[in-house]
């Protein structure tokens, strides 16, 4: 029988996409699932190609080639657990394992500790760009032990997008063990920012500003020909010039519930950089207002109970629409700051070493935050490999201090309208802190000594010297 | 020997203070420290005093009468696994401990399966009011089996503190397991957001109104005497009026380091809210605010790249005093609001049956957050046993709707003169989110599904029913 070069368990849609795009690079592929009808159908629709069925376990190890390179796509958690104790009895020393699902990182760390035990090298592999860029080149971010990495990268970056700017593969090595999929964990956070910037940007749009249907998806359409130009931009102005489906001649967009669902990688993000330290408040603002989204019955009872402001739009249309488009920047800027400080803080905590510019090289294409700005944060880490924060790179710098009077225009319109912009708000109080050389955590200190005896440091001695006020005895 | 009617492993200041407190009630305290000059220390200080003091486990435990009620008053974490393993050979059936420290309710809910096996009671008991609270009436939140507490209660009844308002003790039964800790965590959270709104409240009227040193502490004092009426308030007001103790002439807190500590329980209260899904923003916003505080070299480094506005106050300083105050207030309501909705949530989440209402009562006293206000939430859920959101209760939702233009005066003001006001912008953004029957999330929706097939359901179709729209063929 022929030896497949490579192995994919798991053929539901991303699966099943990875293995045609192997395949469609050159290679034979083994492919295994455990109900066989998805594996038959997809070796019968593809007759032609160069793949290697298998209906057991131990035949599926057996088709590939040695060491084997295998590509979980199973559902994470207990089904990645599952999969791998099936696959184990089979596997052979300096095998490899590649978990591409959306696993969480500790899992990662985890599983690669474990496999480890038997020899058997572990990829945790965050894969971005959907079901198309699974078949057409996805953005993908592998951790795991490097000499493993080393022998399936000539795949890997055969079947990853392109990036337009320089024709590189938009996958690299991220760093050992639950790396990549810490990565690709930050990675939808910050998709997260990004879809809640655009929300709150369309909902002043359209509730305060009043802009049509028609005006709303063609100021979308003009952003995504200048700095904001993005995947997630050019697929809202698509979306707004969408019809409803079921025959109604309503807008699309507004025959959809607004109750919004996540399937955990944000939530998991901000409960990281609550973890590490790192103040990721614009993306946590993004998860929250997901969860206010799903209290739909909550907030229809609610808004016959809570009143708001009066408020009627007298502004100049043409400079607020502007002003949007800058805030929209200014807070995208603020959220990748911060994730990018996350992924900072975590790569100490966890001693991964990540490398930062080419992070925002491997989303430049594939990955579904894919924009023009991630080339000016590769540029940003080729001009610094050490940068401590984005907004001290001279263009975020520049930008953001150019734009930040069209962000607070825009955070105290929508207060003063009374429609809700958590993640404008969040980004203009980060920009605001992270610029404040004194804050008054001052007075927290003073709090926390004051009734708890936590102690504080002084201003005039030096850092990590602790003080206790007698706060009772001069009372 | 004597038979002590209660036990205390850990001699600490607060496992110290509150032996001295279950003494004064009349019992007699068996006393146990691991390094044995604590326990010397304590005895040899109050020679005439109830206390028994051991020198090994055993004796110890031998020492109680059974069924034995013994509180851990042990550093959280190992320390408390570690203490639990060397009473466990020693305790009989029905015997009881009760954990006081600031544990992770998950650990609580893992100890008191594990301890249940050998039929030990386990109390997870939160205790809020610092060393003083200790020695002369805390605030306290026991979990546990039920027959257990019942057994403790007399005890706790007698050292807690008692409400200003109708002379109740400042404890109740909360749930199950990790309730207690559960609760004391959110807790800890409202604290942070209590704090961190009092910040930036003195910030905006330091940095931008421009008050001085004594007109800041009277304003605190001021709203000391109204419905702001706190202990947090009260000690701000007096931590404003203290001199260097160092001597300079300078007020204390420009003496301290704007750099905030914190102990963790802000930050799992934010991780559990993101866990079981509730919009908690205010109290993540604070954790966030403490993270950045702790950047002090980023931020003084910052300070001189990053540009703000030219911002000079020209507004009625009285007026503006009154709209901060009302915006502390109208920030306050948001934050309990989000901690109930949080501990609701948590409730149906653990299936805890959480008993809401007594919750506000047992912070009214003892506790670092006891306020007048909080008899306004014992009454809401007095007069609604079911209330969903305290926004729904009329008191709240007439201050709400009554103080919501102070607060957004208040963050146009902050947003435009480039002074943080992350919760304050954080209660403005919740208040327009839960009060809006429709929010921008069908937009997202419509992304989710366009790159992911996510699916969404429809405005015009039962909840539940999910739709794909054909995004690519149509295109």
């Amino acid at each position: 029988m022929e030896q497949a070069n490579f192995g994919v368990v798991g053929l539901a849609v991303m699966g099943r996409n990875l293995a045609l795009n192997v395949e469609s690079r050159g290679y034979t592929v083994a492919v295994y699932n455990r109900s066989r009808t998805r594996t038959d159908d997809l070796v019968a629709k593809h007759a032609e190609k160069h793949f290697v069925p298998s209906y057991t376990v131990e035949d599926f190890v057996k088709s590939i080639e040695r060491p084997r390179r295998i590509l979980l796509m199973v559902k994470a958690g207990a089904g990645t657990d599952a999969v791998i104790e099936e696959l184990l009895p089979f596997l052979e020393k300096d095998d490899i394992l590649i978990d591409g699902g959306n696993t969480f990182f500790e899992d990662t760390m985890r599983r690669s500790e474990y496999l480890a035990a038997s020899g058997i090298n572990f990829i945790g592999m965050g894969v971005s760009g959907g079901e198309l860029g699974a078949l057409e080149g996805p953005s993908m971010m592998p951790g795991g032990q490097k000499e493993a990495y080393d022998l399936v990268e000539p795949i890997l970056h055969e079947i990853a997008a392109k990036a337009p700017e320089d024709g590189k593969p938009t996958v690299t090595y991220i760093g050992p063990d639950g790396a990549g999929h810490y990565v690709k964990m930050v990675h939808n956070g910050i998709e997260y920012g990004d879809m809640q910037l655009i929300a709150e940007s369309y909902d002043i749009l359209k509730r305060v500003v009043g802009l049509s249907q028609t005006d709303l998806a063609d100021t979308f359409k003009e952003w995504n020909a200048g700095e904001l130009d993005s995947y997630l931009i050019e697929i809202t102005a698509d979306i707004l010039t969408r019809k409803d489906d079921l025959g109604s001649d309503k807008p699309m967009v507004d025959m959809i519930l607004d109750r919004a669902g996540n399937k955990g990688t944000g939530k998991w993000s901000s409960q990281s950089a609550l973890e590490v330290g790192a103040p990721q408040s614009l993306i946590t603002e993004s998860v929250y207002a997901r969860y206010i989204s799903a209290m739909k019955d909550d907030r229809v009872a609610a808004s016959k109970e809570l009143n708001g402001p009066d408020y009627q739009f007298e502004g100049d249309l043409k400079a607020t629409v502007e002003d949007l488009r800058q805030a929209l920047y200014f807070g995208k800027i603020m959220s990748y700051a911060q994730g990018f400080d996350q992924l900072r803080m975590a790569s100490d905590h966890y001693d991964w070493n990540l490398p930062f510019g080419e992070l925002a090289q491997l989303w430049r294409a594939g990955a579904i935050i894919r924009a023009r700005f991630l080339q000016r944060i590769t540029d940003a880490y080729d001009a610094d490999p050490a940068l401590h924060n984005l907004l001290l790179n001279d263009y975020f710098k520049t930008i953001a201090e150019k734009y930040q009077g069209a962000a607070r225009r825009v955070v105290a319109l929508a207060v003063e309208a009374g429609i809700p912009a958590p993640s404008l708000s969040a980004a203009v109080a980060y920009y605001d802190s992270y610029r404040s050389a004194v804050l008054p955590a001052n007075l927290i200190q003073a709090q926390r000594d004051y009734f708890g005896a936590h102690t504080y440091e002084r201003v005039d001695q030096p850092a990590g010297k602790m003080y206790h006020y007698s706060w009772y005895d001069e009372a």
